[in-house]
């Protein structure tokens, strides 16, 4: 039998919308946000979109109508009350009360701003301006709903079957990756996937298949939303954009050398633990090391994002003896492009040596390569980053100058004052 | 929404029922069934299960109360009004009013007659006596249940992710087969797997994939159930217990040599056009070509169904060009354990030469291979035979010795009277 009001209820929607709750986004936005709330509320960011997979025309692909429309929805979300007691009663990290009232206040009242859209040369301009803590709530939303809307527009040419049969592969992969994964052992990994996700039930299902499939040894998902509902661990810790904001608003040299470990000093004074990760890379990692004062290596641990991770785990490794720690207390996460064959090498590498944890994102969540004839559902390499903050430019370097941006003066300025040397390119693929 | 009707209608069936139908079964049984009302009303024919798969002890694995149920269920079971109209109003092979009235008045009234089961060595004994137009029917739907209740005491052990990847692979494969096929241009194929499917939903979303995927090369199916609901051709035309139990009855060697040919003299009068299709095997085919009258090979075409199938083509092509007739007007049937990369060796062999019809059963329905550990879901070749007409013991030799049955005398004195030579043991892998 047919449910005939669930059927009703579906074909009167105006849309299908892809994002459906706040809290459909990453967990360290929160954690983020509420650094934001307490000490930069009046800090003004602005967020671009940057499709770094250049050939793939979206504004070719995507209707701006139908983008406008999903953009639109978004901004009439709120969190819900369930939703909110799930922030103010879970337990996040082995921790109570992870959010303060106060930022929880402004959560319940929060509705996405306004955005600025245009298309130019064959990709969309993208762009969230107004205050921090505002406009950083957009970066998960608006990926999720551009690399969804590029999927239906392919599938949407697609048979009954041959959707079906796309699922079914698609699926096959996932679930051969887990089986391989297993099969090393006990792999820490987390769902890292929601910005690049082929789309949100695909998401949830590959959630739910890691669930099943690796036991105890799935940590959790990024996304707050599939957290809550599969009442699994929502993971995750900070992003570049905390020192891009601290460093575009440093007023000299000094200030800017300095505000990588600013930003950690500030960190630490709201979380502890597991949540205690440094992202290294941001300015180059091994300068940041070097410089690094005693109490960063006191860290938790350490993300390694943006070198290959063999040498940044060595490096880690490294650091930590040279600073006094043992590496065998300490904790490596991995979470660039990672795939079930780069897990298993990085985990054969380092197995016993560092606490291991990966943070698997686009090839967990979107590997339809191959599925579709072109390559048109395969992944794109697309970022919604820090343009500018007080006005003032935004740059990033990373260890993989392929991912550097920001103005061209102001990179030179930045390499000069972090001592970057010579970086290998690294190729992009997610 | 979850629908609590639907949700509540299934949860209060005593079982879920493997064959719900009458008509979920065999187009050729109907036809044959046809056949035997008019002509052999009061033959008693027994038939019997037997599992060629001997080391898969089907006792140990099937809970013989829960075997029990699902036949006592087939036993429930009649044809409804609307599948009575569907056989008055639907066309078949291009002809309307394939079923006579008086016939198809006793199909409305038909129920399947008791059974005789019991366990042995492991195996299921599972015969059916009384007349032959009752005991007929139950081939397909025994064997249909037999292999569903094997699959379903595997599947009951994993868990909701395994089972949705087992299907998705399962899909996969079936997928992959039909681009396959389709990759060789237009192959005309049908669906042969009722008896030996993995289970009736299974089966239906392979017709309906090969639907989609094959178009207008896709013939049919050989289930009566499916054709109706998906709207497709019900194919097939006769089998083996034709000439079993003509055979069976002769009351002398003369009128033994002679048994074939009756049947096909009986089936013309029934039936023409692409029914007319030789199935020369059950006494050897070389023999049954020699000793055919001409009038034989004025027939539409042949089943190739034990023989090598390149050998049994050549065999077919050079008696037809012997006899006279043209083999690009014949139409060549193979449906011998078929698989994709099989119809691909048969197809590029004889296109052009004959017409060519594809029977795809077992490793359409019930590719599981290698999908469960241990090869627990693995097909088996399990068949429903005649056993005996009128209390007189039935044969069967076939082209592959390994498929003959019968009494060791009797299958001796078929030999000689049909001047069988020796033959190829072919194995027997569905």
């Amino acid at each position: 039998m047919t449910d005939i009001a669930t059927r009703v209820y579906n074909h009167t929607w105006k849309i299908d919308p892809i994002v459906r709750s706040v809290l459909d986004t990453d967990f360290y936005k929160l954690l983020m946000g509420q650094m934001i709330f307490r000490r930069h509320r009046d800090v003004q960011v602005a967020f671009g979109i940057h499709n770094r997979t250049s050939r793939v025309r979206l504004a070719e692909i995507i209707d701006d109508g139908a983008l406008r429309e999903q953009l639109d929805h978004v901004r009439s979300l709120s969190l819900s009350r369930g939703e909110s007691t799930w922030l103010r009663g879970n337990m996040f990290y082995g921790k109570r009360q992870m959010f303060a009232p106060d930022y929880l206040a402004w959560l319940e009242n929060f509705r996405f701003p306004a955005y600025h859209l245009e298309k130019r040369d064959g990709q969309y301009e993208l762009i969230f301006e107004g205050p921090w803590i505002e406009t950083t709530m957009w970066e998960v939303p608006a990926l999720a709903v551009i690399n969804e809307l590029r999927s239906r527009a392919v599938l949407k040419g697609l048979g009954r079957f041959e959707l079906q049969v796309l699922y079914a592969r698609a699926m096959t992969r996932v679930w051969e990756k887990i089986e391989f994964l297993k099969s090393l052992g006990p792999v820490n990994l987390a769902d890292f996937g929601t910005r690049r996700r082929h789309g949100f039930l695909w998401q949830d299902w590959c959630v739910q298949a890691l669930s099943e499939g690796l036991g105890p040894t799935f940590l959790g998902t990024s996304n707050c939303l599939i957290a809550m509902r599969r009442e699994v661990e929502a993971t995750g810790t900070n992003a570049h954009e905390l020192p891009m904001v601290y460093a575009a608003l440093a007023q000299d040299d000094a200030a800017l050398a300095a505000a990588p470990y600013e930003v950690l000093a500030d960190w630490q004074q709201e979380y502890d633990g597991n949540l205690r990760i440094i992202l290294p890379d941001t300015y180059g990692s091994t300068g940041f090391l070097a410089h690094a004062p005693d109490w960063v290596a006191g860290w938790t641990g350490i993300r390694i994002d943006s070198k290959d991770p063999l040498e940044g785990g060595e490096e880690a490794i490294a650091w930590w003896t040279a600073r006094g720690q043992n590496p065998q207390e300490k904790l490596a996460i991995f979470s660039d492009g990672l795939d079930a064959d780069e897990v298993a090498r990085i985990h054969a590498r380092f197995k016993g040596r560092m606490r291991l944890g990966f943070g698997w994102g686009t090839l967990l969540t979107n590997d339809f390569r191959g599925l579709a004839s072109d390559g048109v559902l395969d992944p794109i390499s697309i970022v919604c980053k820090v343009i500018s903050a007080n006005g003032r430019p935004a740059v990033k370097l990373s260890d993989n100058p392929t991912k550097a941006m920001g103005p061209p003066d102001q990179i030179a300025r930045y390499r000069r004052v972090f001592e970057v040397g010579a970086q290998a390119e690294r190729r992009v693929v997610v």
